[in-house]
């Protein structure tokens, strides 16, 4: 009861809140730290070739990937939530970051290079002040179809931007139109040696996913280390590959090669700020954010699920913040919390963050001392890492799941995919993010409406072309079943003035509310011109079965005051007043 | 029955129904005539100087005010259905057009002018486009409150730029700060003969809108003829100033004039269409179009609801882009329906269309014979016909109503306000429509949500929270108040995630659903990671009371037949089914 101490209680609650590392650094001990360890191994091991292939993707030279994913998992793992969260590159985000940083540099250029980091920082700037905000909420704006739909497209966009690697031929292009027409003008130009490496690679890789697990187990290698062997098959074709260009000098037969990449920590940088950088790349910054945030939190919250602990969004903008910011200032670019690498983290048993801290130290070393070792590695065993990867992320049933369900949600997603591969990332998941919400104010616009009459014997009230019930031709009791607001506040107006015009003998009209969540300004004005009309037509106006929140509502308006009927509890009571004549069935 | 017959009679519906002039002309009969035409001398005389000055609002040639009023009103007598509408330049879309055209071309030259007819062509032919397709209910989209607030915003900026006029000194500027800025930095340039013409002139209007009247009925002038005189009240300022100029050579003092105004019918023009213009004015031409299309609509709608008529969205939509059109090969600039003469021409008896096309001859008469006559009309007679105009739209009471009723409306109406007036009109509308929509995601996002229990004695089912009702602790039931959609998904099973840890004993959970009206397809994933999770707990899940449309929608997927429980028609039978023990009384 010191109210000095509540005080000092308070801000203790208020920094561990901010700084969860404060909550699970207390309690570690020598389980959760074997635990983390070997997730580290496993993961840094898995994330090396990844980083590479991503800052590829990106447009970046090689080292931009393993600079990414050295400051953010440190900083994730003092700030972020997430026992198993991996945060790095991730495919769709290094798109994002190559659509966006290609318009305003050229790929190779430093200004590119600097362009990245702007965008990085700005990223987690806004990723922050979300958090602080606490925002997290905002995730829920994108319909899960619609991320569904755009994270298929953009994994087939980016495979198709990796061919040309495999080939050995220059192709760009935002879209797939673009990419395939810069593929098909080039293929005769396609270097045999290249492509040879990018299919052997390829093939290895598939085999990996799918045979490579199963024949280790055929052959008696114990599970645990059939699953690490795996996890280093993307390893094994870098070292493979790599061997192969030097034996073979497969890079004077035309094959591309990662070449010199600079050997230390990552450096000190400073991303560009100029005025015109930032507003050209604040849009797809925020579009970058809610995408690698919405990703990263639906992984996060899945890999949670299965332990039974809990995830706080709002302190996750937090931590992916800080970790962008981190990119921004040592050299990386925007990234986020990956499925492919949390999954693997988890199930290699990380306890806590600290194995994040941990892989981090591992891409340090790789880093400073491994990066003369990947000289000779082949960009086409690369763009193999990435288009076996991402195909993975390729699920179109999606299409026909939303078909058999719902119209609605099947425009939204078939547009989403279409405007990917057609118009390019950013083009397509805004238009998929406007579209789902027009569709649902279209639906919530034209809200179902029910003529109800009483069901004999109960004090149930049904629609009367649904049920055979009770009604009185003096009294028109319409069930409305949608919250009322400026969207459909016309066509209830439009609805009442076409039902009284048809049916001359109502002497009562009653909208029935049960349905009715909220009434906002615009439908309360709508609500007072259908009184003041039926007024005039000298017909009873009266409401039922409102709900508590918006009767508290309408009780601060003038509206119940200038009511030309009742406010019923229940549409029995109403019922029970307003039929004085003997009861009718409807269907006879 | 025959089907040759009913061919020929759906042609000539599908005629009639766009062309509205079919239904009204075969009825046309003397009686219309002769309130047709009086209601035309009356607009026509109103119109003049009002056509005059917001043509210099929309910074173009008086002439053009004109012009835009001529074809456009043909063009709607023919494709329109309110009987009232009187279609031409107003204030607002005026403002729209200098805002929106001034920021491709300087005023004053030629290509101001072709922009404007650009503006209209594309304001045209998006609202032609949009009656097509039958989307009149998009107007829907713009909350009241928002379009009050922006409209009111509008009415003091469009006052405050007028003021320059009055004064006789130059200042520019999109905003209330920049218009003020630049009025003070001038102030001491006023010209003195300017301010005293602009002061009476103003004075004079008030006086008309005021006192005229009743002053006029005083002195024993027939009701009839008192309302003419008082609609001819800017006319006599306009003849009174421009007489005033002659006699004192007014001119000479400094006090600006109109000038020489080209006399003859409506030039044919052609808008420029080069695809850079058109990407530049794309987006204002949509606002502008929705804009005034909301406002003619609601001016419509309130005439034909005085005389029990019915308008028709979609052939509006048709009707002001024809308009539109019209204006655009004319010489004109984007119209509208307008509120002032709308209700004029109603209230002089206009009783059909025709009453416009006389108006439009009327002013093609103007044109052609009397613009020699206005060649000395001061500048600060039409700024203070606009002044006097507009701020009888302002009416900020909005701000308190919606206040007193609901902060989100209120918020929604205060950022259209500030931003209209410190950030411009385009930023402030489009603003206002996002925000009303954001708000209403945000508050469905988060719905009412109640653990409910039976109302002893009853069959109804209440909140815990609020009434005295029997519970049972193995049966958690949840009534959720809104509509299931991908915004509000996650929080759903957020919710029952945690309801089932705090409250062990639980062995069935029942959702109901009586005022859900709709389930997407991202709830539906929703639902079954709920049945999921339940289920490995060991509890059942059920549903309660769902709509019909709901059912037929789950239905269609596989989410019912993996259903861990059961969907119960009402909450009683799912009591009645799962509550074997004893009740007890949650007050208890």
């Amino acid at each position: 009861m010191r109210p000095a101490q509540g005080g000092k209680q308070s801000v203790t609650r208020m920094v561990s809140r901010y700084l969860p590392i404060l909550d699970w650094g207390r309690r570690y001990d020598r389980a959760a730290l074997s635990g983390d360890l070997l997730a580290a191994v496993i993961v840094t091991i898995m994330l090396i070739p990844q980083s590479l292939a991503y800052a590829m993707l990106a447009g970046l030279p090689p080292e931009a990937g393993i600079y990414a994913s050295i400051a953010p998992i440190m900083l994730y793992a003092v700030f972020g939530t997430s026992r198993s969260l991996a945060v790095g590159p991730v495919a769709v985000v290094s798109l994002l970051t190559a659509s966006a940083v290609g318009q305003v540099a050229q790929q190779g250029t430093a200004d590119y290079a600097s362009a990245a980091l702007t965008l990085a920082a700005l990223s987690g700037g806004f990723l922050l002040l979300l958090g602080l905000l606490r925002l997290g909420m905002l995730a829920n704006f994108l319909s899960h179809p619609v991320i569904s739909g755009f994270i298929s497209a953009s994994g087939i966009l980016i495979a198709a931007s990796q061919l040309r690697h495999l080939l050995g031929i220059p192709a760009g292009g935002d879209t797939l139109v673009e990419i395939a027409a810069g593929l098909l003008s080039n293929l005769g130009q396609a270097n045999p040696a290249t492509l040879a490496t990018g299919a052997a690679a390829t093939g290895f890789l598939v085999w990996v996913r799918r045979g490579m697990k199963p024949a280790l187990l055929r052959r008696g290698v114990p599970a645990r280390m059939a699953d690490i062997l795996t996890k280093a098959g993307p390893v094994l074709a870098v070292v493979a590959t790599t061997l192969a260009v030097r034996a073979l000098s497969l890079d004077r037969a035309g094959v591309a090669i990662v070449g010199a990449v600079p050997q230390g920590l990552p450096p000190l940088t400073l991303p560009g700020l100029s005025p015109a950088l930032i507003r050209e790349l604040a849009l797809p910054a925020v579009l970058i954010s809610i995408i690698g945030f919405v990703e990263s939190v639906s992984v996060a919250q899945t890999l949670a699920a299965r332990r039974r602990e809990r995830i706080d969004p709002d302190q996750e903008l937090i931590g992916l913040g800080a970790a962008n910011l981190g990119a921004a200032f040592t050299g990386g670019y925007p990234v986020t919390g990956g499925f492919a690498r949390s999954v693997v983290n988890h199930d290699a048993g990380a306890e806590t963050p600290a194995a994040g801290a941990f892989t981090a130290i591992g891409l340090a070393f790789a880093a400073a001392f491994l990066t003369p070792l990947i000289h000779d590695l082949p960009n086409a065993t690369l763009a193999a890492t990435i288009i076996v990867a991402v195909l993975g992320l390729v699920d179109l049933s999606i299409l026909r799941r939303t078909w058999a369900y719902s119209k609605g949600d099947f425009a939204a997603v078939a547009v989403t995919i279409l405007l990917t591969l057609g118009a390019g990332v950013e083009i397509g998941v805004a238009t998929g993010v406007v579209v789902s919400i027009l569709l649902h104010l279209v639906k919530t616009a034209r809200p179902h409406v029910a003529v109800v009459g009483l069901v004999p014997g109960t004090h149930h009230f049904r629609n009367v072309a649904r049920h055979r019930v009770q009604t009185d031709p003096s009294l028109l009791t319409i069930r409305i079943d949608e919250s009322l607001y400026f969207v459909n506040a016309r066509f209830l107006e439009n609805l009442i003035h076409d039902r009284v015009a048809d049916d001359s003998p109502v002497a009562n009209v009653v909208l029935m509310c049960p349905a009715v969540n909220d009434i906002d300004f615009s439908a309360l004005e709508s609500l007072e011109a259908v009184n003041r009309r039926l007024a005039e037509l000298g017909i009873g106006f009266h409401l039922s079965e409102v709900k508590g929140p918006v009767m508290d509502r309408l009780k601060s308006s003038h509206f119940l005051d200038q009511l030309n009927g009742r406010v019923f509890q229940s549409q029995y009571d109403a019922w029970r007043a307003l039929t004085g004549a003997p009861c009718r069935s409807a269907g006879e």
